[in-house]
């Protein structure tokens, strides 16, 4: 059996995000996923347990590091300066590939009910994740829970600022994402 | 063709949770609620496009809700006061019925990943309508954004308390969502 590749992976991503952009979600199969990225559907298999998995891939990845992050913030670090730790530490995962594929992506979420649910859920995922490890930390309840939640909304303003912005900005994900996280706690003074 | 009666749904809901509940989501088909609750699946059918959505019925009644609430809210209110204004509005839809079935429905959205993921869908889409008439009132971005996934989370936080809580305690959901909102207003002042 061969090596597990992690370059596969990115392959069978980027095949996949392309073959959704074409001819949309539904219509999109395992075998012509495999068969873009000059696979086997076996190998496709050894990565993802379904098409679906391919748009979530990097969850566990991401939420070990977010919550590693967290957990190594230093003691005196407030909840949202763990929080920004773990953004930090998660964006040595959002890379060019993560970029560069980060439109389509988008679009494909968009179009497909059913990866809308998978998304959503990721966030869930992330957010149960940082609220874990802020809990492990001693960050009592329910502070613990909103600081993971303005953790999530922080990842995904930096994100699609990340991605819609100018190329020529090379600043990376964490950027975006520790500016996003600024602004949503300035907010937190003008609730009410 | 038979009036569309409230109470058919309600029948489908409290048959379909009964059937998750003792066999399994996977395992529940259409026919089994349709029968249990006494109907024929085109009934069904004219009720509800799928056994998952089911689970989420009422969602764009509570979205309504919520929208109205702050839209209706005096003009000086602050952001989280439109908010608790909106969880008001909602907790109209919530009766005996919800706070009877949330226990069982929480065990069947716990036991299943297709559930969870619809199940997070909809807590997008309540944060999505809370947020769009929030900035309808002129709240900006992302202060807006902010406030309205406060309002999931006192939402979610007040229904489990409800459920959860002792039955001889008569306070209806609204109090225990807009409790749940004050919680997470104080917590905003020990994030950082």
């Amino acid at each position: 059996m061969a090596r597990w590749q992690p370059e596969t992976t990115e392959r069978l991503i980027v095949a996949a995000v392309d073959l959704f952009g074409e001819q949309g979600y539904d219509a999109t199969t395992v075998a012509q996923i495999a068969e873009r990225a000059g696979v086997t559907k076996s190998t496709f298999f050894r990565h993802f347990s379904d098409k679906r998995e391919l748009l979530v891939a990097g969850q566990e990845t991401l939420s070990r590091l977010l919550a590693e992050g967290i957990a190594d913030a230093p003691a005196n670090a407030s909840p949202l300066q763990a929080v920004a730790a773990g953004l930090e530490r998660a964006s040595g995962a959002m890379g060019p590939t993560n970029r560069e594929l980060g439109p389509r992506l988008k679009a494909a979420v968009e179009a497909s009910t059913e990866l809308q649910e998978r998304d959503a859920l990721k966030s869930v995922g992330l957010a149960a994740a940082m609220a874990a490890a802020l809990l492990a930390r001693g960050v009592p309840d329910p502070t613990a829970h909103l600081a993971a939640e303005l953790g999530v909304l922080a990842f995904k303003r930096g994100f699609t600022q990340w991605i819609d912005g100018d190329r020529s900005d090379d600043r990376g994900f964490a950027h975006h994402a520790l500016t996003a996280l600024r602004e949503l706690h300035a907010a937190t003074t003008s609730l009410g």
